[in-house]
């Protein structure tokens, strides 16, 4: 032991953490993607060495959960709580000690959720997401999402938190996003999702003017980003917001 | 219920999997990408429709396991063993029937970690590469791969089996490969990993015309197919081969 490793402890392990995703599984993924690189990151900003054991653990539940918008639209269908109970207990049994969702829609069960599994920090993405833009400044956002996250107002109480207008796309463009996220990323049809969530992106400009677009649906990121249309607009994406605050947690 | 129900009984739920991972984490993240591909390439190619609900159950454990190729070099040196078998062990009680390890290198401890946990099915990356260069009718491949990939052979038995002759880079190749492996792709500096491994890729060429070059390293595909000088070369990737193999069992 040399006189300089009283100086500089070894840095305490990070936590353990959780996502909990496979809605749909690419989405899940690239959330995955988006977590490492932000760990990695917050290790070269914080001084770290990037090695492979300097990364937190994580586990990713890729669970096959029933469709949430369906679920919130109807009552009688098939419902995800109990799923996604399951694997987030099955997550903090692993150890993790903050769990992130790569699911908008999904956070209609965030509440119960958490009640259920108390143990775990179940981190919520329009939290952070309004957050991020108060931090920004960033006053008015408009919310590209589904049907399902528009019906349960998932980000009204968490924008007006923190101040933040938010703008909605016509009922015709939320039917293009839907298109976009069913017909064309879930089923593999790329530039099917480019065309409509560009058309959508369009028609809440052409509205509202030049306003930040929220990509509030894990599949609109996989796809808008890469239509030509949106090559200036200002995208935020809350999938990537909720990767770097997991992280933070991760590394306390 | 109506009559064609009777001739169309539903399929079947896939079998939950798993990806022992980590190692490092984003060539984790990127297996467990070509996992998914290979799973809705399944759905596609036996005409069943490409939903969420239509994955397989899989879990991903991205658990910081200690240095393969030191390990292997240096007996004195922290050994992975115990770890990798812990994790295997959880991947084996969440449900997982068959697992697949994204590192080449952790299969040194192939037998060992099977042996330990019975009762799942541990992939080999290698006896699934041979297996697949001979469908493919391919007689004679490069390896390119850690220092501690040839050290233990993981592919020579694999190739022999299967009547494929192995073409190995020279000492500086290799150099240069552990270099891109390591001081590029894991530490996050792509055009090194680039540049470096295509250096190996044309120093086996020059050697031994134009081969096939499998790319025996997770971090290997994650840099090499972007440089411009392999744009023409054969190039196979073991962790796309072993994650079709993954999706193959999941499907059963």
């Amino acid at each position: 032991m040399s006189a300089l490793d009283g100086l500089a402890p070894p840095p305490a392990a990070p936590l353990t953490v959780g996502i909990l995703a496979g809605m749909g599984p690419a989405a899940g993924v690239d959330f995955a993607r988006l977590f490492v690189r932000a760990s990695e990151n917050w290790l070269r900003s914080h001084g770290r060495p990037v090695l492979d054991q300097s990364f937190p653990e994580h586990w990713i539940a890729q669970v096959p959960v029933v469709d949430r918008t369906r679920a919130l639209h109807d009552p009688q269908a098939p419902q995800p709580l109990d799923g996604l109970a399951l694997a987030l207990q099955r997550l903090a049994a692993l150890g993790a000690r903050a769990v992130a969702m790569s699911c908008n829609t999904a956070h209609a069960w965030h509440a119960a959720l958490q009640e259920r599994v108390a143990s775990v920090e179940l981190l919520h993405i329009a939290d952070e997401t309004a957050a991020e833009l108060g931090r920004r400044g960033i006053g008015r956002a408009a919310l590209l999402a589904t049907q399902g996250t528009y019906r349960m107002g998932l980000y009204d109480r968490a924008f007006a938190a923190h101040g933040i207008q938010c703008v909605l796309p016509s009922e015709a463009a939320r039917g293009w996003l839907m298109q976009g996220i069913y017909d064309g990323v879930k089923a593999g049809d790329m530039a099917l999702a480019r065309r409509r969530f560009a058309q959508a992106g369009q028609q809440v400009r052409e509205a509202h003017g030049d306003v930040a677009l929220v990509m509030a649906c894990t599949e609109i990121p996989l796809a808008l980003p890469d239509a030509p249309e949106a090559r200036d607009w200002t995208l935020i994406d809350p999938s990537d917001i909720l990767a770097v605050a997991l992280a933070n947690r991760a590394y306390g």
